[in-house]
């Protein structure tokens, strides 16, 4: 894949003295390389002393061949939503920690970018959702991790219904329910019990969140699923619905949550020795002698 | 799909009264309505007295268009083994309860199979799994449900590693590992915390039994991932591997375990209003009304 | 035990015709026996016509031997509260479905009234739990079932430090956290992947709701621990504190929530045919025969 | 509490060159400082060219004052195991890692000891359980960890029945069960998806391993429950009986395994700094900033 990096839209963690720095230095790095610098909005600030230029999300969309989040796994939801419909590349650089979606440090960040522009990376693919509620409250949002049906009111539960492909599946009662990517199957749906998904499935999985019935347990469909979910009238408790985490809006018994594979979707650049493992055993404590709770089952 | 199913073989759960009753009745119905029948050697006994000709597997694979079986899902995985590298097509008729696949219940029997003779059914290709130890105990076998690696001696626990396309995964300490398909998601890997994969999926679940470390959670992979196992020398406690509960060898840490999508797959023949999703909502009793064990939540 | 019930309170869900019948009918037949009958507030309304008095709270716990609630668990919560501080002893009718607390149902009802009366009952005590939060918003509150602290915005989750008896444990992150008595382990901690605990234990069982940490696992105490609860300050997402679902109050980083074991605690009245297992059974599809999920495993 | 430990045995991890260094320091120690060492037969060798005896069982539990072990908790259990029915106390001592069970790390063993010699210690209690199976294969266990019904072969699983104080609980379908005590819980019941129950408890879980049933949970009882099993026939199968790992014997449907309460317990010695918390979020991966593997959620 021959594409050409020129044109460099920076975003990062807002109000983050460590991602400033790192976002001069790197600016300063490809401006003298030659290539067009555009800050995002969010990092605008930080970046007009250099002389960079403030871009919008239109003008990146339009015109940036690359665009680098330096943050964490939040940053670059942010980010994958700015250029999701648009196809902009995106690589992330992690500000410290390891992340599951920012697998470039700090400390090797000019090396790597160098590598990359050279042309020396991978491009990876991942599915993205979008979530559309029907009804009188109408609303369209994109996912990169998940869409998320909750209760609002602690001390409540919420009954809904879940229909796949048109065919009814099962009804709910507990906290919510998580629709998840794999790019997702690590994040919150991993804390309600869900399987790890490798990024490259095509796969969305359903996840109950503390559900009522201990045989309700996730689920995992084709990524062409056609996933509809509808809530069951119970006093004046309805649901919310977020993507990644922002809020989408309520969802109502008269309305209908339909998630779909969004036809957008994120491109991820990584570093040619990218590996999904590592970052899995980084993140989760896994690995040759990560060892271990168990006592007398070692000793 | 316009196959005609004039050839057709017949087996069951091996000894038991109330399936040889049903086989009997469906011997003599295909009879009657021209069909050759042959008796596969589980339940050849039961049908001989009816004239019914007795069929070695070469010639089932050989010469049937059509291998129905009755019983279990035990009979099934059974029954799947025999034809599978052949392609023959398998109806499964359940013996009292539903099961995963046996989705035709002894009280329409033969209702249904003649709507299926006439042409109106749903083929679904089944996923089926080729299990490789490598080395000096070398063997080879195929799975409809499940590859498992477990510890043979209880008070012990195994070690191993994984590793997906020639990439490390994770080293692994607990009871052992099963390797799922689709078909196999709603069996032992359900026991184990594995997610529920709806049957067209092309993925593999790998599910920890028991593992030592708290993260090391189920993982699916797609079809077409390469799955390899080690194990890692501890004392002399050496791990079986079984294919659908069949006992395949023994791993040693001189060996590999090679787990791979089968080029062989199992056609299920099912009536046109099979559902998935309600078979899942009567063996979990999931649905409407199927409620619940927690107080002051719904009251 | 040697009691006399004499003064017979009643109390139930409100605006259920079914319950209001059983009402009625119950205190029609108290009233034959001789014993005096208090209306609760809830069911005033309907027991009026027959010349019922009504009783405020505080008549109750002064002169009732007994209140009868007839419902849901629900609806035994919401009388536990009435009557813990006082010590009046608890009978739970259950309007159709046994409950976890309501082992008496309607179709026997006058029998198990006229044996309990006449002595024949096993008294069973439950214990209860105080939440107290400290600080500027400060709250105090009884819990039959379970203390819960809970995120209130989707798409955030909470960090938060538990204390027991001033020694620190450690510190969780995601959607909260339910302590929960052996009375409430059945109930929203069970959801959470929290062990049934008997109800005769003096123990209290902290499950971490979502945790984000895969390692963060419900943890037993015994029944005299001192539970502290801190939140950390995490933008401006401040939880909920519940009991038994009713909200207590919201707990701020410069407050913390003190759960102890209450001073008050519920005696539960039992047919002397009471069995918390067959319960148990027939609240989670236990038991002989009620069989199984899992293909190839016993077929 | 008064207690003088005059007469010391030693015990440790067998044929480890660390371990053995360790003992060999600690004898001296000891012996300079006036105490009678004894090696116990494990480390008998490695002790005898420095001049200490070897002391049988027998005389360990007659004449030592206190025995202590080195090496991880493996060593632990097997020391446990030769004094609990004597009441010697017992101190642990890691070899490099903490460990559940002992919390001195080589580096400050010897000042660790002086104290604990002075006086300066914590005594604490470990329930432990005895295992009897009843019928022709009878045969009586101790446990500090667990006792663990567990099937033989694999491809297989077993049916059993539970009873507790004589009433029946469930039937139980799956790979077995371990009944753990407080110290067993962070070991194969935790692995097993059971619950940490505080080592003061006195209280018993019995874990379900691998159930078929999903709603067949971990179940904790007051230490005093007297735990019954039953295994039913099915085909062959006949599960093994473990206790702290080490085989007690097969489990036949003529059988029955009793599980109570030891009168036996160990008495484990700390240092007075000692903090139960601190080991779980050493061993856990618990506390502060060990942070964590969910995207979206934190950054």
């Amino acid at each position: 894949m021959a594409r050409s990096f020129n044109n460099i839209a920076l975003t990062g963690k807002r109000d983050d003295q460590t991602v400033n720095e790192s976002l001069r230095l790197l600016a300063v790095h490809l401006g003298e390389s030659g290539r067009r610098v555009m800050a995002e909005v969010s990092v605008a600030d930080s970046l007009s002393a250099l002389g960079v230029a403030s871009a919008g999300t239109r003008t990146i969309c339009a015109e940036a061949d690359l665009l680098v989040a330096i943050g964490g796994d939040g940053t670059m939801l942010y980010a994958a939503g700015l250029i999701a419909e648009a196809g902009v590349p995106l690589l992330g650089i992690n500000r410290g920690r390891l992340g599951f979606l920012t697998d470039v440090g700090t400390e090797r960040m000019l090396e790597s970018i160098d590598e990359i522009l050279e042309g020396r990376f991978v491009a990876e693919r991942r599915l993205m959702l979008e979530a559309r509620i029907t009804g009188p409250d109408q609303a369209v949002g994109l996912a990169l991790n998940d869409v998320v049906l909750q209760k609002r009111d602690t001390g409540r539960m919420i009954d809904f219904e879940t229909w796949i492909d048109g065919r009814y599946v099962n009804t709910h009662g507990g906290d919510g329910l998580v629709v998840a990517t794999p790019t997702g199957s690590t994040a919150y749906a991993l804390s309600g019990g869900g399987p790890i998904m490798h990024p490259t499935m095509d796969a969305i999985a359903l996840v109950p969140i503390c559900p009522h019935t201990l045989s309700d347990r996730p689920l995992v469909v084709p990524g062409a699923a056609d996933i509809d979910i509808r809530v069951i009238e119970r006093g004046d408790t309805h649901p919310e619905v977020t993507c990644d985490g922002r809020l989408l809006g309520i969802l109502t018994p008269s309305g209908r949550l339909e998630v779909r594979q969004a036809s957008a979707s994120v491109t991820l650049i990584h570093p040619v020795d990218h590996d999904y493992f590592r970052i899995l055993r980084s993140k989760l404590h896994w690995g040759r002698g990560s060892r271990n709770p168990v006592p007398g089952k070692s000793d």
